[in-house]
């Protein structure tokens, strides 16, 4: 199937967004804890984590100001500068599918959607329990994307946990072993499958490879 | 494993590497091309592809100033103004891996990693050909990241191809179908297995969950 520009502006909404929310590959599945000023926790899901820098770890959060959905993880984060980035495992997708609802102000998300807080390291914004890697983060950048009207938050990492079992002896994290899952456009999950591994890529090792 | 921010910034530089960049899940596997201003293309694997809005479709990729992996890629965006971002399948990840070596200025990465170049619709960038679900864009803004010094480039979708076994009637994109693969870290691929899907969420139609 092809399309040009003209005609995904001239498709259906909910079609195109369907399609050009999946066609950039898997995404992670992250659920993204906060608490407000006056200490009401709140969990979202995003696809929209990016690496951004590792000395000692920048990560990016992807939002739209008028994302009603979002609006609270926005708000909170801008608040108290602090949140964390949480797997999403295949034993909870449900669970974490279901915070993307839009939720009435008094609703806490862990509560309706069955997913435990966890306070770790005296840090003030909530972990997912469920959840078996995770990290605590502090805000230090905030920016507009101005083409596509966008906020890319951008968090430093205070805290890491890793579970023993998905950490190898080369400090290679394995993503199937933990379970963590990842999600093509808005709603389809994917489980994780290893099949292959590869050295850094060196111009003299590379291998004679036929057109 | 617990690690706090100066763990982390005393840990040594290839295992901090390695941990940090695979701790915020699954990432896309693409393979970019583009072509400089005298003709000569280029390819280039990268995992930081994101996703940023869909009228008629807006995506970042992210590097950083000082890669000299991912140079020639970045000096030519900002030479002809186009690129092509092309899924990586299972049968060419080892292709598609070396693609990021540090590769002289006179090799066609292209050549040199067994891919064949594509031109299509007019479109002064090349695609890969082996890959299956592909886009054209055309740069339309450039953001400079300070936290952690990253260029984050943004392309508008000029042209979209999917394979006609990837998409079904009701516009949800199977990336199982496309033998689409991810990328954990720096050189782990993953492939891809269908685990759930969910309808959009809204907060009346939450099933009732336990905690």
């Amino acid at each position: 199937m092809y399309l040009s520009k003209t005609d995904i502006l001239n498709t259906d909404h909910v079609r195109r967004l369907l399609i050009i929310n999946a066609i950039s590959g898997i995404k992670p599945a992250n659920l993204i804890g906060t608490k407000s000023s006056d200490g009401r926790a709140n969990v979202a899901i995003f696809s929209s984590v990016v690496h951004l820098g590792s000395q000692p770890g920048y990560f990016g959060i992807i939002t739209r100001p008028d994302s009603d959905i979002r609006r609270h993880t926005m708000e909170n984060i801008n608040e108290n500068g602090l949140f964390t980035i949480n797997h999403v495992h295949a034993d909870f997708i449900e669970n974490a599918h279901y915070t993307s609802a839009k939720f009435s102000d008094d609703i806490n998300e862990f509560e309706r959607c069955g997913l435990a807080e966890e306070y770790l390291y005296d840090f003030d914004a909530p972990f997912v329990k469920a959840s078996q890697l995770k990290f605590g983060l502090k805000l230090v950048e905030q920016l507009h994307i101005k083409s596509s009207d966008c906020i890319m938050l951008i968090g430093e990492l205070q805290h890491l946990v890793i579970p023993d079992n998905a950490i190898d002896d080369r400090d290679y994290i394995d993503l199937a072993a933990s379970d963590t899952v990842g999600v093509s456009g808005l709603n389809n999950y994917y489980g994780l499958e290893k099949i292959g591994e590869f050295p850094y890529a060196r111009e003299s090792e590379v291998p004679e490879f036929k057109g």
